[in-house]
């Protein structure tokens, strides 16, 4: 952990995108993936039962990945190598037979996603379910509202606690609806038709789903968009965070006093500082992951049955994308504690 | 229209926005108001009926406009200036009566939004019959896969027009379903509150929408999420576009000549050239595009109420937006007369 | 004009970028080409003369301009195709002859950027007299500074009319700066090496660029990093001025009030408010400018020795950041006349 | 190391940016205004002895540092709180007197900054040595150029070299001359006025920027044009670097072959692929520069003396900028090596 991300980082999500967890989900695929090949007779059955052995039994070499991942833009070839030197001879073809790098990525993705997705969703309702204890206390009490940075008219602090949670509650949908039409597996094969698993392809796309607890797809390996909604989702999700952090530094402020930050920042030079750091950090996010959802929305151009240039830089940008959302439901949830009406 | 909007630009949808557009908008949603306002006894039938009155026969005086949006940051206020002028004294101050600026442009974008969703559903819809109509003549030959720009195995013309068309498939499902949840009324009242239509709010709110044909919603002046995934659906449509331009533009290579482009662009020095133009401007409406998005997800960080920044960001890029996913449709549409499967 | 340009746009600039301005531009390039190369000895002093005289008596057909720009992605082949159309038929080669589309477009925009700095200078120079009699004025009166949104300690109005007034007296010599290093000629011929003028080409070059007073340089049709430095720069301008902009909306809240607007926004519903809206206006162009200066360094990417989707985005882009950047300027110049200091 | 930068980071550059190295450069700040504060009579010369040994004795506890920045959205408090700890009483307050956080942290980055200045320029000339080297041995070679993604006319080799060498010329250059504009002490106290230091501001601060060999300026604390403007330079080294990329995936296409990729990357389905990974990953690498130099542009808009939400989307923007440029420059010397023109 760095400075920086003990401040605007999120080591639960972090660790759900580290590389073991990674090297975790990538594993899980070639063991579904063995398994539903036995089934269908696309490999034998003392084969599949060699490779879950391999894959229980396994310890990388970081690296040899390392080294493969530069090498050749993705780890896949250098685990599959690793993989199948811990396999007797006679089994080694079976492994990963008819798939390519991509259908263990982008499947393993999926699966770290379902994960990411707890932690959101647990984040967001424990946000929601605070600002509903706030309403039901303070809501009827009164608020000036305040339009284009000037005194408006009275409101009162439901509109305001309303104007915060609601877009959460779409989010908090949007990710349970996303559960259902963004994490499916990708099975394609090398250039995404699944012709190299013979007649078999779409049974062992079934299974390798249905083993996995994902949704079934047709290959998807240069067609991104859902993954650029998901960056949206993330935006939007930051985004409300951050106009709560807006409101918060503004309401906070000195002359105003709306409310007040219990707990806020010192400064090393003026003692009597109480800086609204947790919200204004939720403003650096919302608009850091602005531009990176534009980023991002590049990577959809891939150029024919896959672009290494689109897709590296989806992995350049998406994982971040999804830890800085992690930090700003982390920082909200910080934020609310700090929080007292005036 | 410019020389550049020949090029990169779409009528139809520029009309669908213009000026005359949006007043006519605003229009609408001040009769409507006028209306729902006298059926629940906010303003009297007579009232109701000088306002109808007056909208029929309006004729703006456009510089006055311009002059109000210049000062005001908004139209509205002038706008409502001139419309008071045509009324009889007794009625000025039933028009707008309660409502806000914001509501006025808000409503009137969602009418706007539904024209300009009809031309978007028409032109996939198209998109999509000729995909289909290629698959079924030509689905079986084959065509060589190309992954990270290199040679890969064949494929079939099968594929290639399924990784064309299935974004295509996914994005008119979604502006079908954004209908019922982005196309809402914005009926709050300076504050969001609906409190200036006292106990009145409500009923008004539901039968302007149903005059409207809009759907219902709390107030959303400062929770913008919705216009954020509307931005990026519109991405990631010119982003499937920008990735059928990228192909296009890889394929035809003279060294490769997967497909041939009919009446392709000309050189002012190379008099062989046939330049696959529509597809180059398809890739740069998508680049367009994604940075758009990215800046327009600033805009949903409001401050308090309403701000008048983050409001004007929204209109610097949504409706640009708006006419890059119209252009792409279009010249898609031309690319595809223009495209020869080799 | 359309309304949201009386608010955002810039007539002065937009004047500038126009069509016309363009044409203008471009007759210049191609006039000052016909006079160096007959000077060289490439074309004939009758064509020279037969060109000069065709261009003063030239009157564009913008409906086949218009056609040929959705033709062949850029307006030259029909522009000389209009022009050779004006010459007697011995002459008609010698128009235009060795130089291709990309001259034409690029050196044209130089013309217009020379134009353009000169109001921008001259915005820039009386932006700065204003704040230097500010300083003069009120510079020793105090002022409350605040830091993390809070108050911190009192300062004085020098420090924070210093703070307006170096970036932009840095940007200032910047386009000084940027007149000998970006305001060049573009003379490539169709491949950029500027092969098809002979012999030539270098004098060519040099008196072209004597007589359209703009330095000389290399081709440079795929190599854009001068364009994307000065996307930076305007973002610096329209960033400084944007942060002109957030610091009065927060120094003329009501609740702090260390600033007073005159003339502010009125509102359709509150009669009380004066709203900030240049100050907002000035926060959207900001982020708006840094939204695409992003945008426009993706336009860096030429494909080879010329890409039509990078250059297309690059008209995209850049104009639109000109007209923000004389729109910042000229609202700046507004919220100066307005604003006073408490 | 994670897999993904084993890929698409640069060790030396991280190595550069670290927490270690910014402590270091923190440290090198104290020790430097300690010596220039007792030089002027600030504090004593016995407290500035003290601090030089604390300094020099120093051991940080990093989890508490961590904590403070956590708490305090800067970690200097901490870190000053931990070298107090050190000091004998007497000696605590001339630590870090006058200054503020960002004093600190400013300054520091700008240490660190001359550094990563040394490896970019040290790559850059690497770089274009090779190019010069190819050119001279074989720059008269024909090669076919492209326009518009279609064959144009031939070209020769020179030219080619040419477009991918000059920009990495006016970057080297640009690179020395920030040296001395952008390269400069901040020093301000806690508004930013130097008002904290008395009469002995101005003094000390030249003092301070001796010591550390960088330059002299007013304080910028709230002024970050110079930091978009360095973001803007490294974007364009990365987008000089991205199209050498583009340019090489088109060229090494199997079908073209105008160049040879040795050792290229490896599938893990298709045994004859050699993937131009270094190209792609330059690309992506350019991507994501382009679109984090438009957010790190949003990071002008600091809110009056200094906003806590601009400058942590600076450090989450900035080092992520310098280490793609490093791992662009890194990569590009292996493409470099890789590279054979056919």
């Amino acid at each position: 952990m760095t400075l920086l991300s003990a401040l605007t980082g999120d080591p639960e999500v972090e660790a759900l995108l580290s590389d073991a967890a990674q090297l975790d989900a990538k594993l899980a695929f070639e063991r579904a993936l063995a398994e539903a090949s036995a089934e269908t007779g696309w490999i034998s059955e003392a084969a599949a039962t060699a490779i879950g052995q391999a894959i229980d039994g396994f310890e990388p070499d970081w690296s040899a990945l390392a080294a493969g991942m530069a090498q050749d833009g993705v780890v896949v070839p250098a685990l599959v190598k690793q993989l199948r030197a811990q396999l007797p001879e006679p089994h080694r073809a079976a492994l990963h037979k008819g798939a390519t790098s991509q259908d263990v990525t982008d499947t393993a993705l999926m699966l770290q996603l379902a994960r990411v997705f707890d932690v959101f969703e647990s984040r967001l309702t424990a946000l929601l379910d605070h600002f509903d204890a706030l309403a039901k206390e303070h809501g009827q009490r009164e608020l000036m509202a305040h339009t284009r940075m000037q005194v408006a008219l009275p409101t009162t602090w439901d509109a305001k606690l309303a104007s915060w949670s609601e877009p959460l509650r779409r989010q908090l949908q949007a990710i349970t609806s996303l559960r259902r039409s963004l994490l499916v597996i990708q099975l394609g094969g090398p250039v995404g038709d699944r012709a190299s698993f013979g007649e078999h392809g779409n049974a062992i796309a079934a299974k390798v789903a249905q083993r996995l607890d994902l949704g079934l797809a047709t290959p998807w390996q240069a067609t991104r968009d859902p993954i650029i909604a998901l960056g949206s989702l993330l935006t939007q999700i930051t985004g409300a965070l951050g106009k709560l952090g807006v409101d918060v530094t503004l309401l906070a402020q000195n002359e105003i006093a709306a409310v007040r930050i219990e707990g806020g920042g010192g400064s090393s030079a003026m003692a009597h500082k109480s800086n609204p750091v947790n919200a204004e950090v939720l403003v650096a996010l919302a608009r850091f992951n602005a531009g990176l959802s534009g980023t991002l929305a590049q990577a959809q151009l891939h150029e024919n049955e896959r672009s290494g240039a689109a897709w590296t830089l989806e992995w350049l940008t998406l994982p971040s994308m999804l830890v800085n959302t992690g930090a700003s439901l982390r920082l909200a949830g910080k934020l609310q504690q700090q929080l007292h009406l005036a």
